[in-house]
């Protein structure tokens, strides 16, 4: 950080701060004369503003706070570069924080973003999260300014809040009628927390589906996996040696994708022939899957992008947060081998 | 932000601003009933301190930038996983920008950088970044004080300045090594710019064991990709066209890969029995690809730990990034099926 500060060039040129200030930023009240010899000193003195200084003076930190559980997962890497991109246009600063789907995290995080860090925060939240205060708290930061926020893909119930989410619960619906259109009658829903919205809307969906073609929904269609690769590699396999294993999966994320192939190869469980398989999931590598896998694609980059034009116009607008859109944009079902008659 | 600082408690109090500063650090010097009513008031008043504030006080932002090409790539997200666990362990906060593998943006991002913005910064440089004086620049402000920068995985040659890279040369040779010791005669490097360090050491290895073996090493060798998916699915076809098709693929860069299983699907060209290949990926789904790909590994995760480590000790340290340690970590070759003797 430079030393050479407004008050020290003022000191050195016999001028008021106030008058600096002003040259500094053109200002028709200063003289032409007056104006080169402060830009002319400023730059013999290497002046640089700090940004600090000047986002203290106009209340305006020119940074968003992105909040999310993780960052090596297609989904939240392409929605954070929408964000990115179109923060890098407004010139704003983004500031990266992950959560490890740790709750007590989330909270601490928001802590931070109070008292002028950032002007606005896009939260996706944890699968712990439950109790909301500390986003309620966030937007309302009573006796100063609320902090506008916005949602984007996993929301919780109950705020009102602006967000943008997808349609989970009818592209679950869709891909477990594709499932029995191509013949299942034994699904099987591999669920992640069931305290995420996401989740829950997804799983309403496949059950829903099932009970409109008549097909019987117990404990036995829903498994519930957690972040745990080897855990969840030990659940499908479970899966395989009941008395009936399942001729059709829907994998609610991304991640659960993994464990049902490697189970599969490991025990020559033919896809799509023995057990068709469909994923949520926004990974550029599912077309070259052994087989090609059908996919529930999210559209992460977009919803990334207009998570931060909602957020901007928050900003710009000084607009209560809870007075604003949610936006739903549809996924698209990708059909590939993985659900074929084989 | 709160409209309440301590100037204004202080006039509520009737006491000095050095002594509400003191009073809310909790300092000896001051009696603990003037402690008590600072706090209550401050309470009352609900005041927070800004954090640009106290770092303008401090002169220190605790705030680095993290400046990579892209994110949604899983070399990337991994690192930017890794350097976010430091800095979130150590109180730091993480500022992200993506250049898109642009000079022109990474200049005008680091030229933001300057200035008490960040207290360091973490840099993978664009394809297009030759000229490397707006990076000597930033570490050597002249007049004010040098922000401590390290290179991760992509570091320019020639400048002195502590960097995380991985053994680029070695690994590339011995993938080149192994597809050779499968019986490939006839391979071909497929290549991202040549201006990036990393792809032109990969490229060294390649063409030395290549040398090394007796075979010939012409431009045929060679194949230019881009950035455009399209375009590299061309390429591969041409390649697949030739008098003397390929045997042997090493794709420099993962998202290269796509294009070639891609293209040998849709021709029916069978991967390993026609051509094997081999690709640099960190990519968690290589094991499942049809068929299972053979990669190099980067430590992708551990890169962006250990450049935050060394960030942070020449941040501590006011240590001249110029003495400092170029650390290189080694990939390592994972063998599967699409480099099989098929």
């Amino acid at each position: 950080m430079s030393d050479v500060n407004i008050r020290a060039l003022a000191k050195a040129l016999n001028l008021s701060i106030s008058t600096v200030s002003k040259a500094l930023k053109d200002s028709y009240e200063i003289s032409t004369e007056t104006k080169q010899r402060v830009v002319a000193l400023a730059k013999e003195m290497h002046y640089n503003p700090n940004p600090y200084a000047s986002s203290l003076r106009r209340k305006k930190s020119n940074t968003i706070a992105v909040v999310i559980p993780e960052v090596a997962d297609s989904f939240f890497s392409l929605a954070l570069k929408g964000i990115e991109e179109v923060a890098q246009a407004k010139g704003y600063h983004v500031l990266l924080y992950l959560t490890y789907e740790q709750y007590e995290k989330e909270k601490k995080i928001l802590e931070e973003c109070k008292n002028g860090r950032v002007d606005g925060v896009l939260l996706s939240v944890t699968s712990e999260t439950v109790n909301t205060l500390h986003i309620t708290e966030l937007m309302d930061v009573s006796g100063g300014h609320p902090v506008p926020l916005v949602f984007f893909d996993r929301a919780p119930d109950g705020l009102q809040v602006a967000s943008i989410t997808t349609n989970d619960y009818e592209s679950s619906y869709q891909a477990t009628q594709h499932l029995y259109q191509q013949g299942c009658c034994n699904m099987v829903y591999l669920s992640v927390s069931k305290q995420l919205t996401i989740n829950y809307r997804r799983m309403e969906g496949f059950r829903d589906c099932l009970r409109h073609y008549g097909l019987p929904f117990t404990t036995h269609n829903i498994v519930d996996c957690s972040n745990d690769l080897a855990k969840n590699e030990l659940l499908v396999r479970k899966l395989f040696i009941r008395k009936h294993p399942p001729d059709g999966i829907v994998a609610g994320v991304e991640k659960l994708i993994a464990p049902v192939y490697t189970v599969c190869h490991a025990k020559a469980i033919a896809i799509p022939a023995a057990v068709k398989v469909v994923s949520f999931s926004n990974l550029p590598y599912a077309a070259i899957l052994n087989p090609a896998l059908t996919t529930v694609t999210q559209p992460a980059f977009e919803m990334g992008q207009q998570a931060a034009i909602l957020l901007f116009k928050a900003i710009e607008k000084k607009q209560s947060p809870g007075k604003m859109e949610n936006i739903v944009l549809p996924s698209s079902l990708y059909i590939r081998n993985s659900t074929g008659k084989g």
